[in-house]
């Protein structure tokens, strides 16, 4: 077996293959397109899936976009819009339309029409939902009502229920004569009287069963019903817990609204997984595809925290412009202290955010990970402070200068440690995102007591 | 509908309910476990889902932790390892026994009982596949002679497949005679005679079409067929991206050998994010779980680039003491610089990494790209630095220094904005892995840039 990593050829194949568009694909596109040539255009698009052709979407340059999505605009395919990121999803619909976009909808089944209606603007939203049938709309808006990030905006509303005291034989005439199914489905779901789910059946095990037996007998009676306010992450962690494969949604009576399905799950995952790793670094969302002011405007605001917490630090520094006359060996050493508070401690908010996102950290065990965290905070703050302290020691052949950067490292990088774990967990028990402002809040005081902890230690025993 | 989060009481009812195990049950299980009540603790458990009992392990504490494995070792569900964080599976499984645990393993589907495999340490997996019957044992060391992080070992091997000549009647009945069949499949695969995969059929499409239809007439052409060797992040993007549910994985000559799920893929995007994640804040993996010690050392190991990067800053100040020394103001303001700098540079990272990673990015854009940045990042810095230069005029009554820091952070940023997207990309192209090295070595020249640049340019304007 090769890794195909080492060999560029392969690399290039492979992602072809995967991603079902190859770069000469783009290139004829390109100049098809540069040239009018759009017959050709279309014949290249035509065999392509919806997400390949919403890859083709997000590699071409922004003039020549504007041409392709007018092409596609008579009898659009609406799931393109599902592939494309948000950005490029509200650009896309506002250049097709509103009155198609509503056309196009129609032919969706309701949780992915809903999915793209949620990505557009408000004022998209309300301009698509006047294009829809009543029926249709009624049922739409119905969903929309859930708040944004519930289960029953990820469910899709076409199920499979029977009654329990059906047969095998029964259920799959009904199956097998219904119009109204989704395209894929996997599991069929028992209900009681009152529409209350009480158990499913794994598409496979009808077949595997006599056609006389009764559903009541062979069904699965373990159903995890998902309350249809559930927010998406909970509904994430619990398909992921319990490996499943589709849950039914319930209303506030217990009653069967919907299901979700994991390749609903897949998705937010993955935009879970984003807003953790943005929020970070300090970014509010992927700004992949936003133009130049967009992104330069959503990526200040998150600066100006920086920019607050250098000022602070600033001001602290500005407290002992004294002492730093009179040793300026202190302004070479100062940035350590605060540097290596602010590193070990976003190491300790990621560990506890990412267990508060994952509910492995809870109240039966978070004096046990804090006790934890203050050990190896202590540990490796004594490791690094001796450490960095010989070596400034030596440097400046000054042994107290030592000590001082020694004691400031261990004291920060203990304090690090606390409210690495103590800032998530009480940040997350007031409701508020830790992943969000955590981060930017732990560095404004390791900064802080980093240059004032080490500054005024010197002033108080180097100076006197 | 009212939002949970507003109310505690019924948050932890919903938590209750998603977790599948209460407080109050860990506590009960706790106190029956000190005081030696084993039968107590035997009726607590037996209800709990595999995942529930994994996650009373992970919550107890490590001293109590031990009995209860003791108490599970008879008839040990191995499942349950499946649920445990890495550092947990490799602690339990040593309690438990390799005889023992190769006796467990022989209940689970392939997949299964390899992941857990997978994540046992070496000696613990020599052991284990002694323990398993030769028949079942060669298939798994075939598996395992696949490479890490590989397609081969997420796919199981039990998977339906059938010719295309075949009727639904056939499959059908094949499908209910059939013994060794996986307990949930939603896909039956259709094969030439050389077992090359050329078609599926939806399990919902079996019941919806005449009996007397040939298969080859009802399945989807479109297969998107899994090299054995593709690596598992490229498989998840596949998924993702299309929307699968199941796919079949081939070997060299394009044989069907196993399938993937879309609940395998689940895993693998939790597993990348994860690893993106931790490596952002420079940790290698999750060690909420592991004792103290080992936490420390993981860590100081990643502080060790953060040493290397500070003492290299100090190298750099230590070139200007002497301008320090005549200007004290400049110490106030030289982290300004640098901070700006390195937060600017990291949003830049994560940006480009995420786009690498998701493979958005590619050498069709990679101009825009990069063309997009450095403008954002000159407009950033030209924002900030006018700012904050405006801000530090004032404060210290001297214009020519604002100006100083004002050039130094438009370069500091601009620079920032480049190395931000060119790292990664090199990184990426040299066939390492972007997310780790790209952060580190863009702050190590943002801080070695901001001082230098800003200080270098003082000494040059101001003292002269």
């Amino acid at each position: 077996m090769v890794d195909e990593r080492s060999d560029p050829n392969t690399l290039e194949e492979i992602q072809e293959d995967v991603l079902g568009v190859s770069q000469e694909t783009i290139r004829e596109l390109e100049s098809a397109l540069e040239s009018h040539q759009f017959e050709r255009v279309r014949e290249i698009l035509l065999p392509l899936h919806a997400a390949d052709v919403a890859v083709v979407i997000s590699y071409l340059a922004p003039e020549i976009r504007e041409d392709l999505v007018d092409l596609l605009r008579p009898q659009f395919n609406a799931e393109i819009l599902n592939y494309l990121d948000e950005t490029l999803r509200i650009e896309v619909a506002d250049r097709i339309g509103m009155r198609e976009l509503a056309k196009a909808l129609r032919n969706l089944e309701s949780d992915d029409a809903l999915e793209i209606i949620e990505g557009l603007e408000e004022h998209q939203q309300i301009a698509v939902l006047k294009g829809i049938p009543a029926g249709e709309r009624v049922i739409l808006e119905e969903v929309l009502s859930y708040p944004e990030d519930s289960a029953a905006r990820m469910m899709q509303r076409e199920i499979v229920c029977v009654p329990s005291f059906w047969t095998v034989a029964q259920t799959i005439d009904f199956i097998a004569k219904e119009e109204d199914f989704p395209d894929a489905f996997y599991e069929v779901f028992v209900v009681d009287p009152k529409h209350i789910p009480v158990g499913t059946v794994p598409l496979g095990q009808l077949f595997r069963h006599p056609k006389k037996s009764k559903i009541a007998e062979i069904m699965d009676r373990d159903v995890k019903k998902i309350p249809a306010t559930m927010d998406q992450s909970e509904v994430a962690i619990l398909f992921r817990k319990y490996g499943m494969v589709a849950a039914p949604v319930v209303d506030d009576a217990d009653r069967i609204i919907g299901m979700i399905t994991v390749d609903d799950v897949v998705d937010v995952i993955d935009e879970e997984a984003e807003k953790e790793i943005l929020h970070l670094s300090r970014l509010t969302e992927s700004d992949f595809y936003s133009p130049v002011f967009e992104t330069s405007y959503a990526r200040l605001r998150w600066l100006l925290f920086t920019m607050i917490n250098t000022i602070l630090a600033a001001t602290v520094i500005s407290q002992f412009e004294d002492t730093i006359q009179h040793m300026v060996a202190l302004a070479v050493l100062m940035p350590i202290t605060a540097a290596m508070g602010g590193n070990s401690g976003m190491q300790v908010i990621t560990v506890t955010v990412r267990a508060l996102a994952t509910k492995e950290l809870g109240s039966m065990n978070m004096m046990r990970v804090i006790n934890k965290e203050v050990l190896v905070g202590l540990l490796n703050g004594i490791f690094c402070g001796l450490l960095l302290g010989g070596l400034a020691a030596i440097w400046f052949q000054d042994l107290p200068l030592g000590i001082v950067l020694s004691s400031a490292m261990i004291f920060n990088m203990l304090w690090a440690a606390c409210a690495g774990t103590l800032l998530p967990i009480i940040i997350d028990h007031m409701g508020w995102d830790p992943a969000i402002s955590a981060g930017p809040l732990l560095t404004t005081t390791t900064d802080v007591f980093g240059f004032s902890v080490f500054l005024g230690l010197a002033k108080l025993f180097l100076l006197s």
